[in-house]
């Protein structure tokens, strides 16, 4: 099977990055194209950035559409421009955020998802209700550190995500812990190892995902929310 | 007062029309700019359209900032780039669908929504949901009758409205109709006095509810899911 | 236009706090007419006040309808008497509560209702689920500070306005304040600059959402819930 | 035990027969006294008419508080009043549509209220999300015929009654039928026998957990929402 | 009336117990027989126990129908087996947690369920929604002692209880408390003497709440969700 | 890896089914075990059928658990014994029902849960509630066939399932149809074609999930509501 994977924002080094960590974990039997846009903001913030990156992959959607792919895995943890993809696009759409939701909810009573700064933790909120699973959403605890903070010490960031991670475990009581943050990568076995808890990595969990629905032949229903766009003019 | 009206689509007698509607009912203190984007979709019929247009629309919320407007009002009914627009602006900006629906909140125990096509009965169920009304939500009837087909026969369309209104009050128990499509604006009357219930004009409303809120010297907090967006490089 | 205002309590010199207020913010096309009814409760704390002021003031609500007066405004934090005045009234009545609740929904991803005594505090997270708006409902601190305390020592009332606000701004995640108590009027603008949130005065709002109703033509809806009462022997 | 029964309406001949009927099942050690306000409205069909008889009630809450009885039974189907009279008392008060309501839920899957008017669908609706069961909630059929239709023609009565029983339980899946309307009382044996279903009548459940809660010394918690009302002077 | 009274653990001392504590608040006119299944766990504190117990209490459910018993009261708080129970059972079968919570829901505007463990926290908030009630729930403050623990050490335990149920009443705002946990049975007064709330005690609630239902000849509803078991062949 | 599949009834003909099926979709590199307990209920049509059934599977997950399996799929489409399994068990286990639930959440708006008997509705409604993807579901239509009548008549049986599938993408709005009957497998492909929805087989979606969760590295979370069981005598 054929895969495309979709990096929103339009970051070359993350995407090489998202790249590697997939390439490891992917099935023998898969072939991964992973891409990002060459327009966009280079990271997906707000919802002003998440408006930007979700018109750049459209044109990107169609494209593994018509290049004869078997899915999409969509690579940001907001999932920008989902409703729309799965519209368009007639092969599978993962969206990292919502594959990740639905696959706490069946690994622990209340997941937490960490972010990065306070500013987004309203969004985090909102987008458990908007995904359909906010019984199981705990909370989401905030690093506030910067990507690049984290990048200078990482001895530092190690200490504040264990922190923060044990601060979910025990006051919210988190029983799977979502890094909903690309400078969380890579510290999934700390927090195991520390906590005892069940850590998802978003982009795993999706490439995972969408290698099951191509085994069982499904795709999203092209009936009613997700039927194709209207064709029209567009200026 | 000052206040931006943006028509989400690219369309110019739409936006023309639009601006008739909403000056007949302004306030006399009240100034108004009507605008569309040059380029996107020229209607709006799925979460596609919405994707490009809320891009579009990004610069427009700026410049309205920038010439030191009062107030934006949204006039598309499923809000594309509503949060978008609320993190980039200071001055408020209210979407019609979200004031309409809680202005609907106020006047009757279940609302239902008209809409054109039945492919959009679940984006409006899940905008209910979206805008945290969902406890108000009736119904969304679906005239299934194109725009087109509207404007060439209306007599037809008119008893078309009237039927398909009539069965969300006596079936859905609907108390407040709203007209969630573009094509049913002028049948608001007709529908009341056959059925004797309230009937809202999404962008009517909006404007009121803008022009409230400047009285009121509010605008959106930008304190945590509002803040602005981080500054950074869009390539 | 011509609105009247109920002040649920029986006390005059609130009345005419109010009125003072109101007129001071209302539209130069808009008259008031401010009252209060004569007996029952001087203020209203408690479920039992709400059901005495209830019953007085529904003479007041047939009043202003047969006097033509065009909308009601009720002037309590807990909308006493609220569905029974919308059954009664064939003009629009505005509860404070319920168009305070809704405009805070359309400015923060949630609010919090500051009270006066702890003890209120489940009934103003209960009427965010009676109003339909608990999706947004982030706490309710109470000052536990009688109005009398606060009259009397205005720079410790304050300091322990901002202290509370803060603390459900920091710890509830609150970004819109509501001013959910008449000892608090006058206060805003100080936790607006100390804190940076919205902070609405429910009076005012009540009265520029009932300005906009007239202006839009609307009522609530006679059919259904807010129909008429059926007449009847009332011994 | 002595038990204080109120009918919230002035109707003599329902206080009555409500004193009949209750007497009929009460305990050997339980006494009864039936009463009603001197003043109010003959029934209850709207939020008008509970806004009066909530307000004539108050008085024989304090009454039966001074007189030492064991609890109230409030026996009108809205509950009008309850949040007060549980404020002013600190004997246990029994509202006939709460305490049905969680019987049922104790009872089946899902409830249907049959309601002698369609204007009041809304309310049933309401009233269950406004006292905690609206995952119980089936549905609310309407009669469409006046107490004094059922009066006049028995036969006729009978005969549509298990018409709307049976479609509840066929088309909303009733496993529980609630007579949520005085006129009903009497016919809860045919509706058994020929539905299968099972049937509430909400006096006398109420007065029988009523009696539980008695037996066990209870009484609701005078702590948060029902603590006694701040004493203040009453115009 | 005969009452069949299930202790689903195999603990013949907690059985005696229970029979010791119900007979004294039974009513004169009530008998019970209180039994324990031969096998099974001799304490439930997990799902797994749960689904041990519920296997070994189908055969007492059987019995007590087959002996003509008026009601069954199921006493452990997690309620194992209820469903199961209920559609075997033509007689009523009260679980002690559903009517216990039910019962709780009429008292106050939230409870607090006090467990033994922390890792049965989260079945408690769970169960509140599975029973229908997660509207009045408050929080599950575990006491962090074995009962053998509390045996040795009475004054430490009541200290320690106290200490838990003060945090749930000035934190959780708890105003109702719920003993779910058998070793906590004999401290509801001093709780209730403490802290002022109301306190119940499972087993006690829906003993009195089978004789209620017992007496208005009410059972489950068999239509739908708890009809008979189809009749088939079990190896 | 080595996937252990439970069927939780005692058929051998229906063990021996399901083995063929998962063995023609599961991986190259994914080994099966396909075993049903020796005793039990030969289906599973009831919560007293759950009952028993959960019993009878807790050895066969210590089974596996003990031989070193990688995961374990209970396949019964009520998922009977889930919880008490996943504390018992620190290799993942994946129910088909939920694993089913939340995959149709991935893909559609609504999706229908058909169903042999209308008795299982209210199950079917309330597992949606109780797995927390309510918010997704749709309805469950009844076939009112046995699976013997399926099994006599495959002409009629195809008919009947087409019929009631069409009525719940119709009426109900289905985007995507779960057979959650053991009847219905062998008619997917006959309700996509004819009614262009996604159809989902929940044996095949969990071995799917199964495979994913294996291949991350992931199992359940420990810590909370599913912590092993404490230790204790068993009579």
């Amino acid at each position: 099977m054929r895969i495309f994977v979709i990096n929103p924002n339009s970051s070359e080094s993350v995407t090489s990055h998202l790249s590697e960590t997939l390439n490891r974990i992917k099935r023998d039997d898969c072939e991964l194209t992973v891409v990002c846009p060459e327009h966009g903001p280079v990271s997906i913030e707000s919802a002003y950035d998440e408006t930007l990156a979700a018109y750049q992959i459209m044109p990107l959607v169609k494209k593994a559409n018509d290049e004869g792919y078997d899915a999409i895995v969509l690579a940001c943890f907001s999932d920008p421009g989902l409703d729309a993809a799965k519209e368009l696009s007639t092969i599978p759409v993962v969206g990292i955020e919502e594959s990740t939701l639905h696959m706490a909810a069946l690994l622990g009573h209340k997941f937490s998802v960490m972010t990065g700064m306070a500013r987004r933790i309203p969004t985090r909120e909102f987008h458990a209700l908007l995904r359909g699973v906010d019984t199981f959403y705990g909370s989401s605890p905030a690093l506030n550190m910067s990507v690049l903070e984290m990048d200078s010490d990482p001895a530092k960031a190690k200490a504040r995500i264990i922190e923060v991670a044990r601060k979910a475990v025990t006051e919210d009581r988190a029983e799977v812990i979502i890094l909903g943050c690309a400078g969380l990568a890579g510290y999934s076995e700390d927090i195991e190892r520390e906590l005892g808890v069940v850590v998802l990595d978003p982009s795993s969990v999706a490439l995972k995902v969408a290698e099951a629905i191509v085994d069982l032949g499904l795709h999203h229903s092209k009936v009613g929310r997700y039927s194709c766009p209207p064709v029209k003019e567009i200026k």
